[in-house]
């Protein structure tokens, strides 16, 4: 085992004592949370009881009675399971009551969950999905060094067994780029995961090897030694690089039934046992930790002004969408509030446009969407308004991601370009042909799919105001502009496009496949049908009454086409939109059902009926049909 | 630069001219391929011809007749859009002709796609979305150490750009934990991304220093000295580690007018630039390469034999439909060919009680769910069953490898445990609630939730038969047994548990939600009405005609309710079944529309509004509406 550190510690007896008492508060104030919940992970907790007691009291600058303060440090718990630790600690610099503490922990109707969430005052965003709250970190870090420029320090408690993810080595790697000396992960190394050993257990030199050849600063100590402890936090303050904290701690440490023992992973202990520990530890405490306060600061927050001139399209002039995302981006970056990160295909999806302008708001995350996504959700919490760009299909690499930044809570625009099989030759890896379900599927997002370059670009604009996760999909391939350019798109709207009363067929298209419904309308018509073209723009939320009017208006005689596989997307919506409406509905869906291949555009949604003629004959069909 | 190689190659100077024959072969037929197709990646694949010539001529060993030959090396291109390479290796093996080269690449009809996927006989998986190939390869190599026991080997091919996905990382902490010495990536480090330089550019000693500190034994060379790659080759095929093959190659090398130049990822050349170059590179060549073809071995596949002896349970027992996952795990692996993999939480997903009873097809993939799916396509290509086992909310993790393995048209059982709010206490994090939505939108996938332990395990065998995707749901708490031992639950039904012929509203749950179901319609029937219940256990593919004779009973009078948010799960299979019935609908859909928190199961069913008493409500209000 590898314990050592370079720094030496200014602690004075008197200190150490302070700190032990700390230490055994948070560690039965973590038994005390958890029995009385009757569930939690006290175990989790007690192995980095040491760490935290050390951190709170001597290196966290944080103002507990302000946690807006902009020069407060940040602490994410990236083991979110730890949380009757954190939620100690917070016991701790009096920033809870012991009482909140013991009734509220994961009980209804408390804040004090089972995982952290940002309900809570002094927690930045959501955690509990393994790997996350390191790369959530460094979002906050690149936030403090290139755009806030203010002192504050990140310090992210990490797991052991999270240390398997991609994502913290996505993180580090990140970290390192962009020289994040203003970032710590603290590694509790605990050895032993929820069903037994780690990978790696303590052998902390494996860790240090990893960490430095990604080019950290990795420094070892016994998390359960404070002065090392406390040495290796002034040391990574000071550091110039980001900093690896690597602790060797015993899981359970306080509680001699159960230290280092595997079986007792989210479990609270058995009453005997815990009353024991209560004894041993000196019952329960309510110590008060000073802390440090950051220094005064101004008040600080992302400049939201600026006026946003969006770009001005020529009628029938043809134009990708995914180019008026750039031009809007470019646009909306008028406010300084405003950040993109793209990976590592910005010239595809166009956020160049705003690389180029606005090079010290632009993140590069080469090809790691883990990690660009969380990031993103790092710089929101200092609030900034975050633009996220991949290809469609890329962005489901981070679905885990954006799920758990609805849980946070956070304001983030995500471009999905290359969306169906429209990109052609490029084949089905790169078809994004589940992200309407996907993300639809993502609680509070909002979910929009413009098929021209005015639509587009006012979109982008309100994504910009947007709250919650919202989510633009645009297409490879150019094609006219329908609309002028002092049209309005509110979210939750359509535009109809053709037809009047007398329609016997709506056709309902999103994206491409709108100009696909007006080809196949323009047909109809010259064949004598009045048919109806809606383009329902807004996938989520959806345009019901526009729904209910083509319903009525054609004895529910509709066609929905969308570039997407037939479950959960634009027919989902209008299915869920008109589920209770109580008139018979003859819908027919026109979804791509088969696996696609290369080919191009025309060839691929001919193919996969949702061309043209698939609309045609679709239409047709239900126009002749009896009512 | 660290270019250094320690094994002597044996080249003769007639091998040499042999290599460099063929490899301005690859390169002129990259070329040629891209720009009759007018798209695709010659510059990707100029870089890596030097290291695939030597790999093809002296060290993959393949029977290119008989791609199904057991002993076969596995080639894996996990920089899928250097197909151009790819495919000029297929002509270069007599697997296919300069004709369909040139005429096929990228074409509608034909098997060369813009990425590879197994449509052609001598590709295992489909690649194209970046740091999934090497996990994949691991996989493989996971069969063929520890299942098939034979000695074939697995190279793929990385590019540098991917080697920022954290993916990769958990491959090769994989590669290392399992000592797959039979596994090689070769990592072709052009320094060139999409739109610019990698972070890491030709820093060979920064990739080496990540290679070795993760366990593999890394060995730089030059990428164009034919010497150092075959040398380099021998080494990792000979090595007690896994090996990495650090490339240092020149992007576009072989065309001087774009090498190591920016602007040309993605790009065919242009025609007068491609005379050149073809000309420059001695025209189109028809060498075919001998190659070696692996030693004789006999036939080899799983054994697929084997009697399932499902587990039996008692009517009215409580048991959590997570268990008898595990129970009927344990009886399908009476079949040989059947493998368990889980994210270092068996003991909650129950994957333990096969873990214990068959360790030798057990893989513990600790916290990487996107390396344990990865590894499950790889195994699957070797014939074996792989059921993968984590909780429902963290396969989101590894939502683009599920649907790249639907593109890989991989046979894949998922089990995702802990689904919906009724796992209580731990919150959100933790709840599978957008599972169904996008498990649903995974091409040609089946989506299964039982309600209790009989039909689970029933599920569970009929998966390990099922071709594709296949996604079971499992619940965390425990619930009565409902069926019968002998019961059928064949994929694509449903049953009724109540109900007949005048049944004035049909309650229509799956999972947990149809106990709910049950305890309403025992209410609605003590108030003297008559009410149908439905287990749509099935979720994809749904029971239609169950669905349309309810309507028809009820006059559309349908309660769905599901342990999901809103969009694109239970209720969206209903509508999209429903959706040219023709028939009015009074669909009232019951899901969880705001952020849950923690509580109890049934604190939190209730507050989310899909409880027995928001079902009442719903029934009764449906009920007293009129038709």
């Amino acid at each position: 085992m590898a314990v050592r550190t370079k720094t030496v510690s200014g602690l004075r007896p008197a200190d150490l004592d302070e700190l032990r008492e700390l230490a055994a508060q948070l560690r039965a104030d973590s038994i005390r949370s958890s029995s009385s919940a009757g569930s939690g992970h006290p175990s989790s907790s007690l192995s980095a009881a040491d760490l935290l007691a050390v951190l709170i009291s001597r290196h966290l600058r944080y103002d507990w009675a302000h946690p807006d303060n902009p020069g407060n440090d940040h602490l994410i718990f990236s083991k979110g399971h730890a949380s009757p630790l954190l939620y100690s600690v917070f016991k701790a610099t009096g920033a809870i009551s012991d009482e909140e503490l013991l009734n509220g922990y994961r009980r209804f109707g408390s804040r004090l969950q089972g995982h952290p969430t940002p309900e809570i005052p002094w927690v930045d965003v959501a955690t509990g999905s393994l790997g996350q709250g390191l790369p959530i970190a460094v979002g906050i870090a690149l936030a403090g060094r290139y755009l806030d420029k203010l002192p504050y320090h990140v310090w992210a408690l990490c797991g052991d067994s999270e240390m398997a993810e991609g994502s913290i080595w996505e993180a580090l790697d990140k970290a390192r780029h962009y020289r994040l000396r203003n970032l710590t992960a603290i590694v509790d190394v605990n050895r032993l995961g929820q069903r037994g050993p780690t990978e790696l257990e303590w052998d902390l030199d494996a860790y240090q090897r990893r960490v430095e050849a990604f080019g950290c600063e990795a420094i070892c100590v016994d998390g359960h030694d404070l002065e090392q402890i406390d040495a290796a936090l002034l040391r990574a303050r000071g550091a110039e690089a980001p900093t690896v904290v690597l602790a060797r701690t015993v899981k359970g440490r306080g509680v001699p039934e159960i230290e280092d023992q595997n079986g007792f992973h989210g479990k609270p202990l058995k009453p005997d046992v815990a009353e024991r520990a209560l004894a041993a530890l000196g019952g329960a405490r309510e110590i008060v930790v000073a802390g440090t306060p950051p220094d005064p600061t101004t008040p600080h927050s992302p400049d939201g002004g600026g006026q946003i001139r969006l770009p001005h399209y020529e009628p029938g002039a043809k134009v990708a969408t995914r180019k008026a995302y750039g031009d809007a981006l470019l646009a909306v970056g008028a406010r300084g509030s405003v950040v993109a990160l793209d990976g590592e295909v910005s010239d595809s999806t166009h956020a160049e446009e705003f690389a180029k302008t606005y090079p010290d708001r632009f993140f590069e995350m080469f090809i790691s969407e883990q990690q660009m996504v969380s990031a993103a959700v790092g710089l929101q919490v200092r609030g900034y308004r975050p633009f996220v760009s991949t290809f469609a299909a890329f962005l489901s690499r981070a679905y885990d991601f954006i799920r758990m930044a609805a849980i946070s809570r956070a304001n983030l625009a995500l471009c999905g370009s290359h969306a169906g099989v429209e990109i052609g030759a490029d084949g089905p890896s790169q078809m994004g042909l589940e992200d309407l379900a996907s993300i639809r599927a993502v609680h509070g997002s909002t979910v929009l799919y413009p098929c021209d370059a005015v639509s587009c670009a006012a979109l982008v604009a309100a994504m910009a105001d947007r709250e919650g996760i919202s989510y633009l999909r645009t297409t490879r391939g150019t094609y006219p502009v329908l609309y002028g350019n002092d049209e309005q798109f509110p979210i939750g709207g359509s535009k109809q496009l053709r037809g009047g009363d007398r329609d016997r067929v709506a056709l309902i298209g999103a994206g491409v496949t709108v100009h696909n419904c007006l080809a196949a309308a323009d047909a109809l018509a010259a064949e004598g049908a009045d048919v109806r073209v809606i383009d329902l723009y807004s996938v989520k939320p959806v345009d019901r009454d526009a729904l209910v009017a083509a319903v009525r208006a054609t004895g529910g005689r509709l066609v929905v086409v969308e570039d997407h596989y037939p479950e959960g997307g634009l027919g989902s919506a209008v299915l869920e939109a008109l589920a209770d409406l109580g008139e018979p509905l003859h819908l027919t869906h026109l979804a791509v059902r088969d696996l696609p291949t290369s080919g191009t555009s025309t060839e691929l949604m001919d193919a996969a009926g949702i061309g043209v003629d698939a609309i045609l004959t679709a239409a047709r069909r239900l126009i002749a049909a009896p009512a």
